[in-house]
């Protein structure tokens, strides 16, 4: 980046790749181990239990889950045990906790209690030493490395990838492991060509906007809009495309511009469809895969995956919010409210 | 309402209390049944299906039903049947749908696929004579009549109840179901203590706003942001919380009203932390149950019973949004954007 510092935001998010690629090797010998573990007691019921940015990474895997496995994936409230301390029944099922630092309180006595209460607990964090890697059966690192951006990540790309291979393990899919290994480079293509500056003249005044997903990428679209919040202040909130009809659409016009993470597989008209329904309101429309007239497209690199699609699309909106923070007169690596509130406690 | 016609959705509103009465002879006979298919095979997991206000409704019976039982509530995503026709594994499992109409198809295919799957479904409605109704084993009809107004109200409260009577009746609580029983007169009373004008007053020009809960009252702040969308064009989004300190700060500020829903139980001091939070950030911050210096107090009638509180504070948000509404220069029973898409599409 000629003529600036390039920000913590832009440099951890350019390591995902290299990242990404180290995991193929340190996760084959634990994923081989739950793998062995599914087969020999196949799960009821699969639960995920993780808070802010890593829950989002949750959410992605748990429509990735249920359509791969047909067991229904519980999102686990940890207020369930760490305030209303109620016993857990987890009696074969398997408990999957998400948590980049492993440190947060909460969730290491929701993953005591999931053990207690008879699960098989998986642990996704990037400290293997931390205390919720302790409390875990099995334990997934992530291998993203140091993260010292306030806004996560190379640590959100990691989990995602760790999630789809996991996913990859349980259900015997070498495609989509395969999937996995081809997306360093597809990330590193991807930034290449970033979003165009339109999209940056209609985002820079916005004061509320709308990031559209399904299915796993609508886990993406929920994280995205909140790294919207942080590193540009700005209010994005994330829908489901099936959800758009059902009326958030009554808050949506030409003050509120809309990105669309469209798929490639059988969601693909759903997006379409709300990419219409969004850009007859007015909304300045911006669309990843989505091949709608009147809608601007969005330079998405395909990988040929559902599960890999979504991660591209994470790591070219971080190139894009990134700008869009400086372009706002913020710097990305000190979100001013979250900086500020954090002394005044 | 002296001088002005009463609006259609706040008359709807106010038929809630006498709906609600109505349900305790009507479920009796379900519910019996559903209590002892429990206590014979007990679930091992439970699953809710829904969408829209249904679906926020089911967000607050995933907390209570946790809270109540320690066994995960996982929320289906319906395109898992409907758009990626996966079939579902969901033997010895709780299934509850919900649907006012009971008549959309993907409801009704996700139902068909949970009973193929081994589930036991039960299915709230509001027309016991509906297609959904018709796939399910256990028919839970939620009284709340006729509902014309686009913004449901009565049938968002009596899902609720609903919810909260099935628990009554699975946990073997008289105390619950004498709480329902006394909700009809605290909503009565509720409505005639209605949040002061101040509110509306730092409402009126908001472009964009928040409303933050915690447990089951954070499937009611879903509802209530939503609600908010649909009646008065607002940008409101709902938080957990926990969730608060976690990013979305970072978009909360003096353009941005909170509305808080404070609870008697546990999790009180979490909403009174995110208050103070919350009016740190300079927002104008308003609370219901919420004990804080500077926080305006919205007057909220105490029911004495965690599942009828968020009940009691949705009831009095919906005098508040359709005044509001109104103040705004809309229609609150003819949302502009909701009628004018649905004519283009």
């Amino acid at each position: 980046m000629i003529g600036e510092t390039q920000t913590r935001m832009a440099t951890e998010a350019a390591e995902a790749p290299d990242r990404i690629a180290l995991q193929a090797a340190s996760l084959a010998e634990p994923l081989a181990d739950l793998a062995a573990k599914w087969s020999a007691s196949p799960p009821r019921a699969i639960v995920t239990c993780a808070r802010g940015s890593s829950d989002h990474a949750a959410l992605y895997g748990k429509y990735a889950l249920e359509i791969a496995t047909g067991l229904p994936v519980a999102s686990l409230g940890p207020s369930v045990v760490s305030v209303h301390e109620t016993p857990l029944r987890l009696d074969g099922m398997l408990y999957i906790t998400v948590s980049q630092s492993g440190q947060s309180p909460d969730l290491l006595r929701c993953a005591e209690a999931a053990r207690a209460g008879g699960a098989l607990v998986v642990a996704i964090v990037n400290d293997s030493a931390s205390p919720l890697a302790g409390a875990a059966d099995i334990v997934l690192d992530m291998q993203a490395g140091p993260e010292h951006a306030v806004a996560a990540t190379k640590s959100f790309l990691c989990t995602l990838t760790t999630i789809a291979r996991l996913i990859a393990a349980i259900t015997d899919s070498p495609a989509t492991d395969a999937a996995v290994d081809r997306l360093p480079e597809q990330l590193r293509s991807g930034s290449k060509d970033p979003w165009p500056s339109e999209i940056l003249d209609r985002y820079v005044d916005a004061g509320r906007a709308f990031v559209i997903g399904r299915g796993p990428g609508l886990g993406v679209a929920a994280e995205l809009a909140l790294k919207a919040k942080e590193v540009a202040g700005l209010h994005a909130e994330a829908f489901s495309a099936a959800e758009v009809q059902h009326g958030p659409k009554a808050a949506i016009g030409p003050d509120s511009p809309v990105i669309l993470l469209g798929t490639e597989d059988a969601a693909k008209a759903s997006v379409e469809e709300a990419a219409r329904t969004v850009g007859a309101l007015g909304a300045p429309t911006f669309g990843s895969l989505v091949a709608v007239p009147g809608i601007v497209d969005l330079p998405t690199v395909r990988t040929g995956h559902p599960l890999t699609q979504p991660i591209v699309q994470a790591g070219a909106f971080y190139g894009f919010i990134e700008k869009l923070s400086r372009r706002r007169g913020l710097d990305p690596d000190n979100p001013p409210s979250l900086r500020k509130v954090t002394k005044t406690l």
